[in-house]
């Protein structure tokens, strides 16, 4: 039995995508009200997994949970692409013209920006979480709201849908991230079965020092699938790059990460895994 | 008189940068509340100059407004950077005890998320603007309401400033353009004294394309000061880089431009500008 924190609730893309995860092993979620919980949840319980979403392709990346996963110490052990589509849902008794107000995720209603700004008359409030609005509402019978969360959770609660697949790109899809405490990698993701990699670093300011690294990478055949510089906080201006690799040979991933490291500073490998 | 759209309110971080970018001239500020309106505001005028946040040091990039100015064909023809800090204002007649909800703009919600989750008690509203948010409340005298804004915008509206710097992180700054129709660029900063550029184009998936770009700027002596991958809306997992470069010879920084080219797919340069 696999015990998996997520951030959410029931019926949450965290949980529809530990379920597609970890499709045919009996799992148990751990819903958390915020992702600082879920880190928290497995600090203090090694053999709990933690599952977040890391990068969406309309908002992108989740900053927050980067660095809330560089904080931690945590590895990646995995990860999963899930498509995103939203409904607006409510009480069976409510009809479009009786809403004045939406509840979500901010990164749902964000994605749902077109829809909303076409419905000014409704109020736009920030949720925990995109099914954990759609809960509130049925348990509390709450009248003049709804919900923007995926059609599963609004059948799971017995709400209506007034309108599905509201997302402003259909193209809309969320990467999440797989993750565990480091001494539990290797029973979770065999080492010779990983073929990608998480890795951050920052450097001098030198000019050319990020042409270097990445064309040691390339030498070495790393396939580069993502780079974002970010600004280290306190340090204005300066900036962090995350960079995601796929290699097709461990032991040359291994060198590159080797032949990296002395043209980079404080380099930390978030983990190796299986690409989704 | 120049004329100046911000999206935002008199007391907003839009229009507090306005001033300071055009300190000593005489500026008149549209007020839009999207900032979608600000490029149509300067669409259908073109001696209209914009004034658009792009990058926060905590919050990232906003990926909206590179989305809107790629779409606007306006041009980039300077930058600024504010120091943000937020407080929590309300009318004079309410404290801390009596405030039920929270309102401002979702990014200035993201920077106080410490504060406010000491403060579980009240609800998070997301507002267009934190200055309009403080406005709001001024003008219709809302009580057990706060808003999170710049303290000037507080005074601005006569509200009482319960907290002053409730900002997660004091080294908070936000990044801001000055676009303008490319017509009219050459009168808002004369190209030769432009010392930075900021770029967008797409790769093909083949390895090392990235490397190969990045390696031929430094060759140019082109520094660096951002790259960022991003989805391509509609592609799944393929990529399009905004970077921005620094450069102290034109000529050289053109040659630069050309020798790329070749290499990249619909590169566009979104401007260039004297860094701030």
């Amino acid at each position: 039995m696999k015990r998996i924190a997520i951030q959410g609730f029931e019926g949450s893309f965290h949980d529809i995508t530990a379920h597609h995860y970890f499709q045919g092993e009996q799992i148990q979620m751990i819903c958390c009200a915020t992702f600082e919980e879920v880190f928290e949840q497995m600090k203090n319980d090694p053999t709990v997994i933690g599952l977040t979403a890391i990068e969406n392709t309309i908002a992108g990346s989740l900053l927050h949970n980067y660095e809330l996963l560089l904080q931690s110490g945590m590895t990646v052990v995995g990860e999963d692409k899930t498509h995103i589509s939203h409904c607006l849902c409510c009480l069976p008794s409510q009809s479009i013209k009786d809403i004045k107000e939406v509840h979500s995720h901010p990164v749902a209603l964000m994605q749902c920006r077109k829809y909303l700004s076409q419905h000014q008359n409704m109020k736009i409030i920030e949720a925990d979480d995109t099914a954990g609005a759609a809960q509130w509402i049925a348990e509390n019978q709450v009248t003049g709201v709804a919900a923007i969360c995926h059609a599963d959770a609004a059948k799971l609660y017995g709400l209506t849908i007034l309108e599905n697949n509201i997302e402003d790109n259909k193209h809309n899809y969320t990467r999440f991230l797989v993750l565990s405490d480091p001494r539990k990698a290797d029973m979770l993701r065999p080492i010779n079965e990983t073929n990608k990699s998480s890795l951050v670093f920052s450097l001098p300011h030198e000019e050319g020092s990020l042409s270097q690294v990445l064309s040691i990478l390339s030498f070495y055949t790393m396939q580069l699938t993502k780079i974002q510089s970010l600004p280290i906080i306190g340090r204005e201006w300066e900036y962090m790059f995350y960079v995601d690799i796929t290699y097709d040979n461990l032991v040359r991933y291994r060198q590159a990460v080797d032949a990296i490291i002395p043209l980079t500073r404080e380099l930390k490998i978030l983990g190796e895994y299986k690409a989704a």
